[in-house]
């Protein structure tokens, strides 16, 4: 892959019922027409009779034209299996929105993976929040930040509002970066499997709001912070990613909050860059990541 | 403390509510009797106003006779702040039961580190468990093993027979080593935090029965077992330790199962040397551990 | 997996120059042969250009005489592709020899989990210490237990007996179980990559003797175990598996054996559990483990 | 301690040989004058007889004028114990100098909690680099950026430069964000026990440049950072924090150092924050962090 100076590469992603041959049909498409396989993973879920498979290949001297890739798999392979797929290329960014409140932590970890050139498959072209109080920091890194506050009464018409900048700026991933509003299921609708959340506990505990003052009063030696594509029921999405750290009695809930701070921002880019390497499969609401 | 060539060691585990000069007046107490502190740990609850205080000291030089520290210490000390307090002999073994049922990994664990030395401030005299499939291990390690079946009818009155074991053989401290039985209230209400479980879940995530198949289920990226004090409330006794492992989805339940047998195994032993070692307080259903 | 209630199954280990269609090759033996595969693993090392290849399918259906499975599949692809290949079944145990010294932990572990089922695919016909101190241990599990003291002058005629013993008990695996012996290179050469060792420190840091106070005095605050295959050159063999555990400044080198110990016994085992099911390579003095 | 409303908190660092009575000493000495204590840690290096304490108070009530704390403590108790100590108050900021090259991510980490008000009690005045080419990320955050190219030849020029820059900005911490020079013997004893560096490594193993490729040669399945005061003697200060995380053998070197950043910002992030909590002493070449 150090060695790869090809200028784009093709990332397929495939569900399907597992058959006989799918791994040596889908490989061997590829092979035959001079793809150069650069990862392969696939997964079987011997319970149910499901597969999965991620195949990623440079597209050198593969003899099927980039636009017709699609296409010709369909036709020679997908349709034979059934198959679910899609089909992504690496020079082409994935457009993520960030939604943000009061903490900044998350925030600023993930802009300056995206300035740094840590994340190099990304563009950032806005950032919603209920406050204006990060304001200053997307100004520091130049990109627009939209105040959109939710109450009870108004939470249709913001969300409308929402949606349309969403769509104006043709994003693909939403990140609720410590956002702390509940998403109505109308809007988590119309991005299906593309809203990650990072919730600062360790699910299924301490679900909902205030987690760190649960864990301490239930005395745990553990905290952990869960990342997870959202869905109508809260905080039970499919889980992305989920990290930990040890507590003892002398830490008080101050310092549970400062502990897990870091747990937050490192498991929510974790979960986001899975997703931006095209690594995670949604499936009976969990998740399969290639990583 | 690896100079330490003396006979005996005292520890003292103190909790009152939290007062000025307490740790000048007992550090003052040992110090002028000559004895020499090895360990001093101290921990105030500032919230609630709670000292609670460790220490423990060799017994060489100090002038106040063994069977009297108590008695001096309560008359000089303990009474002035209220106290609670307790004072231990290191040179005293604790008495463990272990309670097991079909699996064999938690007890094989404690045994061995029993009989090669590891933990040597500890006997067990007894084994007790509804089945014999696990007499044979009893047997290898040279310990009376008691088969006590237990159904929904007949609980009161083999308990009633294990309660009589237990105080023929002297026991201080049960351990419930995977027991897979619910113990009642009656039962526990005879020996307060003198009973340690191994929870196969990271609790309060996944409590009760079948946790690895709940943790499958809800797709975790890490599961966890906890070993806890056990109290009237199932799975809700106040937590000793925690550990984690990684999984994913290639994982079977199967896996999991295997993977949690290494946890609970050290978790449950490691909450076992922290009691055997005196460095737990139990407060407001959680733990204080000085480790 | 749950549900294969077959007889027996085949594991395929596979290793040779990357080439394209390999894996479609390999699938497609099995598929059109009516063998339902368990696992499918492979790894390419794009930088030397190097294929690695585990494959596990159940026997129930397979077309192929189990005992002309390894002349057909060399005939019709391993040549093909110049191949290195071992084929295994599962219901051949293997057979694994315990050397151990003085410290008892990884041996009651190793045991525990053979005696308990937890590892059904092994059988230790013997322990080989250079002591007796452990002999009870072996008398409890009732496996045989050799002493061979070994010293400078005598190292060549004991090796030698030792080897006679492997030969006779048809040895296919060789665990140093903490045995605190350097182990001939011509006996080593008997075994390539068939010895595990267990290594006190979180390798390549601390090699050679006393690790635990060589972390002491580094003021280290993490401490390591290190399991790899043996080869002449002392504590440099292929990593199988390492863990870690935090310390601090108030753990004396006493706690760092001590907590040193839960390391190196869960590490070992780890390393074994995957070399028993065979999910290592060997590479570069580097391991592959499919797990 | 969040109920503490109070001005301002001291924090006495001790240290001295172990003697009879020193806890009680200085716990009566802020006892007597209405300190109230709100941390207090002490530990005792038994083999070497050396006694170490944090004390923290609010100086609410304190009855002693905060200007003459320290005259008094050393004329009633230090002097007694012949201690050497600290007095240090909370009020009073930390100034911190930043030295970077061409990685960000540390610089990002450090910058955004002190922007984010995550630590409360530093401020940057300056940092410094041998390259423009981060300078864009201090003008974002609005901190002088200053550009000192070294090259051997250069060398005690520069140096000389950054030590009047130093002076000038009145510096008590020097921080090495991936600042990847070798500094010279003469500026570290300017600044002793008040540089710290961040190693991408697990030190000991693997000091020196490209440690991550000596990683990947290695073959380990745990890669780690270490962050430490810096010594004359390269990559062997006293280690304040470490940290790890898994790889395996798909793991590229590319893979590596993506990982190793997270690794690296966040234990270098920990180990400053224990400094400017004034939770470490240096001992014999390690660190006491009473954290």
């Amino acid at each position: 892959m150090e060695t790869n100076i090809c200028a784009d590469k093709a990332t397929l992603l495939i569900s399907c019922k597992d058959n006989k041959g799918i791994v040596a049909s889908v490989t061997e498409f590829i092979y035959k027409n001079e793809g150069n396989i650069l990862y392969l993973d696939q997964h079987v879920d011997h319970h149910d009779g499901c597969f999965f498979m991620r195949a990623q290949w440079d597209l050198c001297n593969f003899k099927i034209p980039k636009e017709k890739i699609g296409e010709y798999f369909n036709t020679l392979i997908a349709e034979r299996y059934k198959m679910t797929w899609k089909l992504h290329f690496a020079n082409k960014n994935i457009r993520m929105a960030v939604f943000v409140s009061h903490m900044p932590h998350c925030l600023y970890d993930i802009l300056s993976r995206v300035q740094g050139g840590e994340w190099n498959n990304v563009e950032i072209p806005l950032i919603i929040s209920n406050h204006d109080k990060l304001k200053h920091i997307a100004d520091e890194f130049g990109i627009p930040f939209h105040v959109i506050p939710i109450t009870k009464e108004n939470k249709d018409v913001q969300e409308a509002k929402e949606l349309q900048l969403l769509k104006d700026n043709d994003i693909d991933l939403i990140v609720l970066a410590r956002y702390m509003q509940v998403v109505s299921d109308s809007f988590i609708n119309h991005y299906p499997n593309q809203i990650i959340n990072i919730h600062h506990s360790f699910l299924p505990a301490f679900p909902g709001a205030k987690p760190y003052h649960s864990a301490y009063e239930r005395g745990v030696k553990i905290i952990g912070a869960t990342s997870h594509y959202v869905t109508p029921e809260l905080d039970e999405g499919p889980i992305i990613a989920q990290g930990v750290a040890d507590v003892n009695h002398k830490n008080t809930i101050t310092d549970l909050i400062h502990k897990g701070k870091d747990l937050e921002k490192i498991v929510l880019s974790k979960a986001i860059w899975n997703h931006l390497e095209r690594k995670t499969f949604v499936y009976k609401n969990k998740t399969i990541v290639f990583e």
